[in-house]
C-alpha cells in the first residue's frame, strides 16, 4: 500500500465525512457495536495467535495483559461505543454568532479535523476506542497498531471499517497502516495528514515530533509529582501515594516524585518509607531525603539533581525534602512534563497556589494522579494525553477532535465602505 | 541581550502574569492608554525618523503608509485598547464542571498559553495591538518587529513597558527583540516559549515554521478565491469582487483567483473584464477563460494549472472557468490556502454544500473576502490570521490566546478504588 496516495484520497474524502450527519454517524457506530459482538469469535481467534505468538518471543506478563482482548475488554469498549453514541454531536455547533452590521452575520461553527494520524502501542481496545471516536466525531484516520497484537488488529479493523462503510460513511473514512515502514511515509503526508497522535515510549513520540512538519498531540514524557504540604491529612497520603505509584505504575499518570514539606518530613517520612518498602518501591532521593529515609531503617539511593527530570515506569520513586509550596512549585515547574501534579493539604490558601502556579495539563488536589484519563473525566474514551498547551490539554476525547471555521453570510457587502467611513460595523451578539 | 536567557526569566514570570487580576490587567491597559497619549509628541518624533530613514532608502508610498504613525493610528490603537479593556476577562472562565464521583469534581480553566513569541512586520500599531492583546490574556509576550520602524518601535516598546511594569504587571510581562539575529536565538527557545505567532511574507513564514520546534500559529499563504455561481445576483458580482481585489491587494484576504460558473460567463465575463481592466488589474486565465475574455476585446494572459497556488499581493488575477459548485469546491480545496474563500449565490442549496465542502478557516456569501480580521470581527484586534486547523482558526484574539487547564479536588480519592470495582464513577455536570 502507498500511504501517501491513500492519504490523498482520504483528504478527498474528508470534506464528506465531516458532512456526514449525526444519524449516519451514530447509526455506524451502532453497525460496529453489533459487528464486533457478532464477530467476537473470530477477534478471539486472531487474539489466541498474537498471545501464542507473545508467549513464544517470551514477551513478561504485565505487557500479555495489555496484549489480550478477551470477554472483559469486548464488553469494555462495547460500553465505551454505547456511550459514545449518547453524547451530543460534536459538529455544527455554534461557538460564537454575532451581527457584524445589518445583513452581515457571522458564525463560529465546529468541524472536524479532518485526516488525523493515530500510531498507537499494542492494545487491541485502543483500535476500537480510537477509530470510534474518530466516527463519532467526522474525522478520516489513519490507524498504526503496535505489531505485537497485528492479527487482532487486522480482525478488528476489517470488522469496524466493514461496518462503518456499510452504514454509509465514505470509503476513506478509516484505512489501517501495518507496516512500520509506512510510518515514515505517513510523517511525510503533511499536504493531506491534519493531525497525528502518536502514543508509546517517550523516545518513539520525540521521533514523531522530531521527523514530521504535520502536527503532533500527545506527550513524551508523564513527570507526574505529589506534594505532600505541611498541612496535609497524612492519614490521605500514603494510599493516594500508593494509588499513584503502584497501581499501575508503567502508565504516563502515575507518579515519578514526591515532595515533601520539610515540617511535615519528620512525621511522615517514616510511615512513607515503610509503605513503598512493603511495596516494593525502589527509593532514590536528595542525599538530605536518602538520609533520612536511612535513619528511619529503609534503603533508599542518593540521586543527582538532574536525574528529577526521570521517568521512571516502574516501581521506583524519588524524593524530595522542600520548603513549602513555593518551593514544590518551582520544582515541578522546572522537572515536570507538563501532565498531572497533586497536592496534598487541607489548606485552601496552598491548594490555590499551587493549583494555579503550576503550569501543567492537570492539576489536582487531595487524590491520586492516576485519574488523569479521558474515560475517568467523563469523555467516553481518550485518543490519548496532550501536554501541549495549543488545542487540547489533558486527556483527548471528542473536543479535542473538532477545530472550526467561520462563516459569514452577507448582502454584497464590501471592506471599502468601511474603510472609507460610508458603514460603521455594529457588533451584537446574536 | 541574551534571548534565551530573557525567555528564561520571562517563563518564571509566567506563573505570577497568568494569576494576576483582571483589574490589575485593565489597569494596565488604561496606563498603557494614558502613557500613549502623554508620550505622542515623543512618539511621532521617533516615527518622523523612521520616515526619513524610509524616503532616503527610496520605500514605495504604499509601503510607506505602512511605517507611517500619526494622529490617525494613534487614535484608532487607542480605541482598540479601550475596546479590550471593555471585553470580559478570558481567563479563569469555567469551560467544563463535573462531579465524577461523590467528592470528586473536575473543572477545566482557562489560562494563559505562557510566553509568546510575535514577530511581526514593519507597522507600529502592530506593536501596540500585539502588547494590549498579550496584556488583556495574561501572557508573557517577546516581540520582534520589522526594522523599518526601529526608532518607533523603541519609542512605543518603552512607552508600553513602563505604564505595563508600573501598573504592577511582573518584570517578565513584555520583551522586545531587536536584533534581526535574535529571531533566529528566539527560535530556539522551545523549553521556555510555548508558542511563535510570526507575520509577514510567506517566504518569512515558511522559514520560521521549518527552523524551530516551537508549535507555530499564522499563515504562509492567502490565496483567497471568489465563486460567481450560475445563481449569484451579478449586480452585486463586480463591487464585491472588485473590492476583495483592490481595496488593499497587500493583504492576506484579498482575493486572488475568480472562479466562475460555465453558465454564468457569458453574461458575466465582460462586465467583469471591463472592470478588472478599468481598476488596471491584470488578467490571467486558463485558455478557455482569456479565450473568452480576449473575445470581450480585453487583454488575459494564459496560465499553467500549477499557477493557481499563486498568491499575487498586487492587482493581478487568476480566472477559471467551472462547471458549478462541485467543481469551485475541488478547485479550492486543491489549490487554496485554507483561509478565506466566498461563493456569490442566491441559491441556498449551493452556498450551502460550498459553506460545508471548503476547508477553509472562512467560508463567505456573498461579500468580500476582506472581511476575515480581528477587528472586524468584533475581536477588538488581532494577534494574526491562522490557516492551521489545531488551536485557533482565522483571525485570532483573545481566544486564542489562551487554553485551559484540568482542575480535579478530591478528598484522598484512588483509582485503585474503581479499578477494583469498590467505587463507580457517577459523572453529573455541574
Amino acid at each position: 500500500m502507498n500511504i501517501r496516495e491513500e492519504a490523498q484520497k482520504m483528504k478527498l474524502d474528508a470534506p464528506a465525512m465531516a458532512s456526514s450527519s449525526i444519524e449516519m454517524r451514530n447509526a455506524a457506530l451502532r453497525a460496529v457495536r453489533d459487528a464486533l459482538t457478532a464477530g467476537s469469535g473470530e477477534i478471539f481467534a486472531a487474539n489466541a495467535k498474537d498471545m501464542a505468538a507473545a508467549d513464544k518471543a517470551g514477551i513478561s506478563d504485565s505487557i500479555k495483559k495489555r496484549l489480550k482482548f478477551n470477554e472483559g475488554k469486548l464488553r469494555d469498549v462495547l460500553a465505551g461505543i454505547d456511550e459514545l453514541i449518547r453524547l451530543p454531536d460534536p459538529l455544527g455547533k455554534v461557538l460564537l454568532a454575532r451581527e457584524l452590521d445589518e445583513g452581515l452575520r457571522l458564525y463560529r461553527v465546529s468541524v472536524p479535523i479532518g485526516v488525523i494520524g493515530v500510531i498507537f502501542e499494542a492494545r487491541p481496545d485502543a483500535l476500537v476506542q480510537i477509530s470510534s471516536l474518530c466516527i463519532k466525531s467526522g474525522n478520516c484516520a489513519i490507524l498504526k497498531g503496535g505489531k505485537e497484537t497485528s492479527e487482532t488488529n487486522r480482525t478488528l479493523f476489517r470488522i469496524i471499517y466493514s461496518a462503518a462503510a456499510g452504514a454509509g460513511l465514505p470509503k476513506g473514512c478509516l484505512l489501517q497502516a501495518e507496516q512500520h515502514n509506512e510510518i515514515d511515509e505517513l510523517l511525510s503526508c503533511d499536504r493531506d495528514v491534519d493531525l497525528l497522535i502518536p502514543r508509546g515510549s517517550n523516545q518513539f513520540v520525540q521521533y514523531i515530533m522530531n521527523h514530521t512538519k504535520i502536527p503532533v498531540m500527545g506527550h513524551a514524557d508523564g513527570v507526574c509529582h505529589i506534594y505532600v504540604d505541611r498541612a496535609a491529612d497524612l492519614s490521605m497520603a500514603v494510599p493516594v501515594i500508593l494509588d499513584a505509584k503502584t497501581q499501575y505504575p508503567a502508565a504516563c499518570n502515575a507518579v515519578e516524585t514526591i515532595l515533601i514539606d520539610r515540617p511535615a518530613a519528620d512525621v511522615f517520612l517514616p510511615t512513607l518509607a515503610k509503605a513503598f518498602s512493603d511495596a516494593g518501591v525502589t527509593m532514590r532521593g536528595t542525599k538530605e531525603a536518602a538520609d533520612a529515609i536511612k535513619t528511619c531503617g529503609y534503603d533508599c539511593g542518593v540521586m543527582a539533581e538532574d536525574e528529577f527530570h526521570r521517568e521512571y515506569l516502574d516501581l521506583t520513586v524519588s524524593i524530595r525534602l522542600v520548603d513549602g509550596v513555593k518551593e514544590a512549585v518551582s520544582h515541578i515547574n522546572r522537572f515536570g512534563s507538563h501532565h498531572t501534579d497533586s497536592i496534598l493539604t487541607e489548606d485552601d490558601g496552598a491548594a490555590e497556589y499551587f493549583m494555579q502556579m503550576v503550569d501543567s495539563a492537570g492539576v489536582y488536589r487531595n487524590c491520586s494522579t492516576r485519574f488523569a484519563d479521558g474515560y475517568r473525566y467523563g469523555f467516553g474514551a481518550e485518543v490519548g494525553i496532550s501536554t501541549g498547551k495549543l488545542h487540547a490539554r489533558g486527556p483527548v476525547g471528542l473536543d479535542g477532535l473538532v477545530t472550526y471555521k467561520y462563516k459569514l453570510f452577507g448582502e454584497g457587502h464590501i471592506v471599502g465602505d468601511y474603510a472609507e467611513g460610508k458603514r460603521q460595523f455594529r457588533f451584537r451578539d446574536l
